[in-house]
């Protein structure tokens, strides 16, 4: 269970003189880097527990780190209590690793019982469990709004493109599908085009979704034109935000350019970009908007 | 509106001396022609319209028929009034047409309003909107079921293997899935491994979906082993059954086998099999079970 401190983060750099430092267990992709500069920005010490597999070499050998491996529960706790960590923050791809990544180390092993009831209810429950473990373990796992609020997506239109009522129209009826979707632990990622549903997300993640539209387009197959609908990217109801918020990059810019949709939606305060500015400037280059916006506003 | 005429179908084929011929509106794919035979096996004369763009050509021109263009509805009223047809079924591919197969007549152009207002509702409620003005229009549109329930899904399993008890349990999550999905006029199709949602079809197709299994899983993004894992089909909640049944062939087996999956269920007496035989024979070869649930088991 959370421990119920306050937190010690969001302080300014002057103040950094607490004994702890900050874990950040890596995944891929380039959000653990983003993550890494701004808590250290903000004066935090860290210590980077590299995932591996998925966890870029580059990045880890800059700072104070330890490779550990999927199933290496019991290593983790024992060496972020040795590095002095306190909060854990854990940012990246954590796509389901290939078996052949895997270690079990013992307290892991134990777990197994309870990991594998959790595995079968989808990536969100699993994710979930291993949170609750490691704060079984002692250590507070914490959101990366409050270690980085610079890379979590704010409200309001980002770029110089705004989206159209019917855009608007098109993003909450979006939302209200994530929403239903949300029992079943699937579907971060849905597009509409003029009130009509494209394509869910499941298991191939946004780009393959999005190579899909523009695939569908080629063959005739998406009968909205060009510049008409709405990449939407929320996290499921009920989703410990903690872990695994969607995220968007560049790529996802260029893929809903080329899906021919007019913009993308994320949920404000709980979705991440990585590099802000260079995503901006490459929506306002595409002509695409770039929003985010209240998951309040679903019905 | 639905005239309220008792039925005059189901009758054998000795009593099929009754004025009023059955006008098959057809569609792409092979629904069409089992449709057909088995209408006039039944005793029925028929008259086909066949969509230009999609209708097979070399079933058509074996039976009395008119071919019409998508958006002719006045013509394919006036052609079926004289043909004596009082009941319409409409069977078949019914992808939204490339617009250079839509020829618009005034009876079509007047009620464009209306369309245009069905159309942004997505599929369904578009194919609903046409069921109305047929009927609106003098005819009386029909199921499927009515006019050819050999090729209905009954209830039960049709082949060799069974559903495990996993299985089961994941077809139950699918079903739930769709029922959840309705509202949103989307995903007639859903794959569940281990309770785990792997795909959510939209504007895809079932086929599309299944090779992405198959891809995700030649990346190592399934992580369910091989023959874990079912596709199911069933008609979203609210649907006009007389339009756009879920349907499955040979195809649909042999992709279900090829994306290593455990088998395939379908919605009993609301999905279509082409060649019932042949498909049964194909799943048992494949090693995969083929089953017909009822909806009822929707949580």
């Amino acid at each position: 269970m959370p421990t119920d401190e306050s937190t010690t983060l969001n302080r300014s750099p002057a103040s950094a003189d607490t004994a702890d430092s900050l874990a950040i267990i890596c995944g891929g992709g380039s959000f653990p880097a983003a993550v890494v500069e701004v808590a250290i920005q903000r004066g935090r010490r860290v210590v980077l527990f590299a995932l591996k597999g998925w966890a870029d070499s580059g990045l880890v050998k800059q700072h104070p780190h330890h490779w550990i491996a999927i199933g290496q529960l019991g290593r983790f706790l024992r060496l972020a209590k040795a590095a002095h960590c306190r909060d854990v923050v854990i940012i990246g791809t954590l796509l389901r690793p290939p078996l052949r990544h895997v270690r079990l180390d013992w307290r892991t092993f134990r777990l197994l019982p309870r990991l594998a009831q959790a595995f079968r209810g989808g990536d969100d429950r699993l994710l979930s469990a291993v949170v609750g473990m490691i704060e079984e373990g002692g250590l507070r796992v914490i959101g990366v709004e409050e270690v980085a609020p610079e890379i979590v997506v704010p409200e309001g239109v980002l770029g110089r493109h705004q989206p159209s009522p019917r855009d608007r129209a098109d993003i909450d009826r979006a939302l209200s599908l994530i929403a239903a979707l949300g029992p079943f632990d699937v579907g971060q990622a849905v597009v509409v085009a003029d009130n009509n549903v494209l394509a869910v997300e499941a298991a191939e993640g946004t780009d393959a979704m999005l190579a899909r539209i523009t695939e569908m387009r080629g063959k005739g197959r998406v009968s909205t034109p060009s510049r008409v609908g709405v990449l939407v990217k929320a996290p499921k109801h009920g989703q410990d935000r903690r872990v695994d918020l969607p995220a968007i990059g560049r790529q996802t810019v260029e893929n809903v350019a080329r899906a021919g949709l007019a913009g993308l939606a994320v949920a404000a305060g709980a979705a991440i970009i990585a590099e802000a500015a260079a995503v901006t400037a490459a929506a306002d280059q595409a002509g695409i908007f770039l929003v985010g916006v209240r998951e309040e506003s679903r019905p």
